[in-house]
């Protein structure tokens, strides 16, 4: 490993940014999908050495979860719901007010979980309102308030993705959709959903990647910290 | 003009179906665009000639419309709302109850209106809801009571269509939701909506094609009429 | 488990319909996609001590059928030719009609079994006519009278999908179009049956879902039902 | 111009090639979009120099047309249904039997036309079965025998383009579908007849080009003169 | 016009969301394409009656803007750089920082100025740098500086949309992030850089649909009043 | 079993087509997919007791094919390079001449292979020529005499489907083209292939569906018994 | 205008990059798509002031390009062929070898022109090969010799563009496939030319954009001058 | 085996290409996907028999290629983290310079290295520069030098494939871009990185397949020896 003086440390296989906690606010996020147990566990010693913390990995199944833990070492820690392994304690909860997270439906949980538990991470208040899609609207509406109370909100759902405008009328926060996956047929995994919020008719909701749980959770956390620090 | 056992008259450019309102309740009706003022009005003459009425034209526009009645005479109507002709007077009012008919915005209006205007062409009381969409829910939450008296409910919306889902959770109606090409970007000319309710995570919805409206005020009403004669 | 003014059962990772039955004439339906077997039976339980039944579970395999069935006990049953459970006894036949349901060809059949199957348990008659695809149109039209004997028909094709159009020009009922996965290459997973259907040129057609039998056969028994309570 | 050892003439814009007739039995085709009048004029001579008859340019309109005639001479004609011209003299009829010409409805009448008259120009003689689209089926079955009289079929469809699967299964003739153009919303300018026609559950149909009317006239000719010459 | 309990005024044409002010911070927003003039000039009249201000109007043409503006008077103005009409004063300038906006090149500026004039509008110091697409790198980086200082970013680019992915890795903001439909050929009207948008690689990258230069300033705003009232 | 007036045999899965050897000179063909051995193994005894063959069964795997053979006898045969199963004797060879089945590449053979044996069992010669994609078109140019002795010739090619176009420029009897999902990336399964075919710039050439060497062999052989009789 | 120490003219509406002369070898190049002449003429002001010449400006239609002449002065030409401006004299003729530009057909003139014009700007020799598409593959053959005494060859194609895996397949140079928009139906505005290039299954050939005959041009240039400066 | 006056050895499954060392330089390569061991080994041994070195096969999984090498003999060796099979000695390192191979990610690698190890089995001076995507610039930036010393550049990156835009803006040399699979949901398994690329604002930028590292590293050689033989 070599630490430069363009801070970041080359380990052949990876270039770890070690500028980021200083010039984003949250150390370099390892994304798991397509890297070996041996690569992640390297570039979570090359980031702990540079004193970054805490550092998520995504897409982490279980078993590559274990592989790791086992070359890191006891400040490594896997949360199964959301696919996420974490290097570090949590930060301290902070920011202006609560996350609210909302899904469609119990398919969506794990998209859902992957966002609270980065936000939680980072230093968030979660609230979890699942299961409460637009087929029954009224569980949604007996929730109204706890939406408006959310500083931040996240929207996740598959299918037909409605809920992320029917979300978006009710509240005065910025809401963030994330479409999954959820779905058969004609949702093209994803695809009719992710139009479906792309093309909200509520204003004040913009779109991460389809099954982005991560990525809603970081933004949401970023947004919720504007004026406080990270 | 050759009418035949078949019973189609045989123009050469067309086949008018004679038989279509014996077997189906309903006159052939004429699809407007790509046909000629002089093609359409010959298709007229012949559904006249052998008693069939009211007879449709979908998809007309003024110009060919007023071409058409100079040569079909005063039981020719042009209808500009829902860019329709007709042949012969609107059936009496009858079914099993109003058809609803529900849009998100003022720019589907002129959806909403064919399939109005077709559904009262064949003889049902419409109740019109238009501009009700989802990001100001209160405005669709207070006709919940029409929604709930209609026999059948026609949702019409654009962008991410997501109306169409709402109402399915609201009612025990069948609901035949229409996309529209109402919108820009993603939207995709009504990609978007067309998905989106064919996804609907609400049980009792189905969908006919983009800017169908035609299409969903002949299905209600066909609904509409059933056990009661056409 | 806690019961809600709201009519809902927050079980943490869902929050039941409970109002469904009241608001739609019919329970909650379960996805089973997705869900573990240990969620479904809670779902299952929460209905059930609500009173509500029957309750269908879709997209059900046989394993985790089988587990849910320990969970549950004797009045759920497995019907794998739908790969649906239910909690329940069918409602007895009623409405306007026997339901017709015709298929493409023999593939189609599980698709078809899970409309036919939602039918009867929602208490309707179900004629099944299946294998009579137009490259044999004579099987189709040797089966016309009980076609035009049904109060609603489900049309279930793959490949072309051209069944659908075909039955909407023969009746003067609603017609139900499911398209279904079967097929190969630019069949693209029932794109191109779904698109085929969506632009019939029989009017009187409407589509679901790609494969979503359930869906078709619920409208079939809700518009069958109409005017005869559910 | 200068026409060289390999059997082309180098016009600077274009390169004839002066040995397809040899080759293929039928001279070079003339493809009028995106040609000036100049450019189609001087490969209509450079074909005529070389005793290259009948030449056939497609997708010609009537005002570049005149253009045309005017440089080229008397035996230049404009086939305004066909949006086709044509050097020189049809050849005489031939064969093995007619051609049969099939269509959904009058719109597609510009595109079957194409079809015909390319075919008659190449020596045969047409059948025109216009406006039999599925919707009504007793005016297709009315003309089986007309259809299984012809040696080679050709069905040209817009919408959901069932036409071919249902004419491919009534007759042992080889069937070249043709997708048009004609509908809206989910046709997708003919996209969704194209992947119907691809996916026919009826053995013998193959598919061209959507619009491609010129390509099917073509190809029933080479097959209808198989075995007689070209 | 109805005002009633629901607060909303009922023009027939139209529902005026009266509550959208009270619910979520800004009056309704009027979609300018699809409506006529006269129908803009009564929506804006109802809302200027029941006291709420600034009202924008989008994707508004300058002739449709002059009717507009005959019909309503001195308190609305037309903003061609953005095709935005405004009814009322802009909101003085709060919120906790300046937004930034960010286009590849000048073709996006009709774009970015919507999401300029409408952040604006809403009470936003605004600082635009233009024309700083990532092929000439250095155009970007020497205004880092004025990037960081921003509360929220606004990343404007059609073509590859890659300007959104360089943006995101040099802030710590959130970036909104809004593909044109500026290219040709694979650019797909803005399809490109929507799909490299959905995929940023950094982190706190969010996106709303193609040219939707109203959704990002609205958004924009949003964030940036957070804690600091509307 | 049930023999009717209209020539089917109702098996209750399927209905059979027993009228199709008279109206299409081929017995009905067996889509293997999807069904299981027993049904299939009922569809042939049917087939057989009719009196009809040969049978074909398609995309047959070898597994099913034993278990198929195992009820149905010795004179079904599985034919593993093109995965069909075959009841009863082929048929001697006829027509007008070979018909030639060129392909791209090695990986190719599976689907020329399915034309190849569906031709053979339909009474044709068959002439294979494999392996001459156009990288190196001396290969394919070095065997024009034995295309141009084809009667009709059919093209099976992936990736860029560039042969289809190569081999109609070359010939003067019909070319059927057939995909294959042979390729990666921007291949997507067969449609650059499936596009490039339906666009060739080569007169007198059709597509079938994407590794469809059934629909390819059979219409081949169609085509080459014309006015032979079948 | 405000040039700066990062070597950018900062003229309000633009960020001219007065630094890629010395980057990159060639001045910034104008896309004139979407540029009133006003803000053309500023830009090429802006370069000549510093001194770079000569500058392209493409997608620039005959009456904006008058309208710039006019601003600019006797030193900017306009090239109609190839739809391109051009400040400043061509470079004189260097690099390793002649480029040669092949198209498949007449229509793909214009984007071939915008290559060859392009390309002899920057200083390299242009061999045209125009009209030898693969339906007369002796067109092609009889110029192989020229094809392979180029240094860089420029495939020009629409349709089916099977001409770049032809092309590719007889040389040993680079070859830039270029797919046009050139066809109708399924050649999906380029689609079809694209995917089938990018599937090529000839070593050696890349792929720019649809209709992009300037980036082509362009890299065949910069390849060409390779070891030879610019 | 037959070699032939046309140079190509028949072996009945495949026509090895004899003539492409001489035509272009290098032997043919063969495309391990969806080809046997045997088949693989068969023709490797005819092009060794025809004395052509080196050969190399793409797409080869480590099973397969041991059953090549137990074949094949010592002269075979397999590059696992290229998935290649190489036949015989690479040539010693030549060309005008390093090719520089650039990625966005540590996933990218496979792709990368089937790049690298072809470049470098053709004869060239491999320069790996990884994991230097966008989201932290400055590990590009601080790599300028080595990019601007190589003589051609092979962007690889997945997700958004921003990356081939800001290396094309940084440098001189040709820049081949290739789209990688890596990402998930709207990544749309590499089409969002395509497209992407295709659409780069940056000039001197031409794209090969999703994964297509093989093509890549081919062409970059091919670029690099002009000039220089082969």
């Amino acid at each position: 490993m070599t630490p430069t003086a363009e801070k970041l440390a080359a380990l052949g296989f990876a270039n770890v940014d070690l500028q980021r906690l200083e010039r984003q606010g949250v150390p370099e996020v390892v994304y798991g999908a397509g890297k070996t147990a041996e690569q992640i566990a390297g570039i979570l010693s090359a980031l702990r050495d540079a004193g970054q913390s805490p550092v998520l990995v995504t897409r982490l199944d279980p078993d590559k979860a274990a592989a790791v833990a086992e070359r890191v070492g006891p400040d490594f820690a896997y949360l199964p719901e959301g696919r996420l392994g974490r290097l570090g304690a949590p930060r301290p909860v902070g920011g202006l007010g609560p996350i609210a997270i909302v899904t469609g439906g119990t398919s969506d949980q794990p998209v859902a979980e992957e966002a609270a538990l980065t936000a939680e991470t980072l230093g968030n208040e979660v609230v979890r309102i699942y299961d409460v899609g637009v087929a029954g609207l009224h569980r949604l509406l007996s929730r109204v308030d706890a939406l408006r109370s959310a500083s931040v909100i996240i929207a996740v759902a598959g299918m037909e993705g409605a809920l992320a405008s029917v979300v978006g009328g009710l509240v005065a926060a910025p809401v963030i959709a994330v479409p999954t996956s959820v779905g058969y047929g004609a949702a093209f995994d994803g695809l009719a959903a992710l139009l479906s919020m792309l093309n909200s008719c509520s204003a004040g909701v913009s779109v991460v990647n389809i099954d982005n749980g991560f990525g809603a959770g970081f933004l949401a956390s970023r947004i919720n910290h504007m004026g406080y620090g990270h």
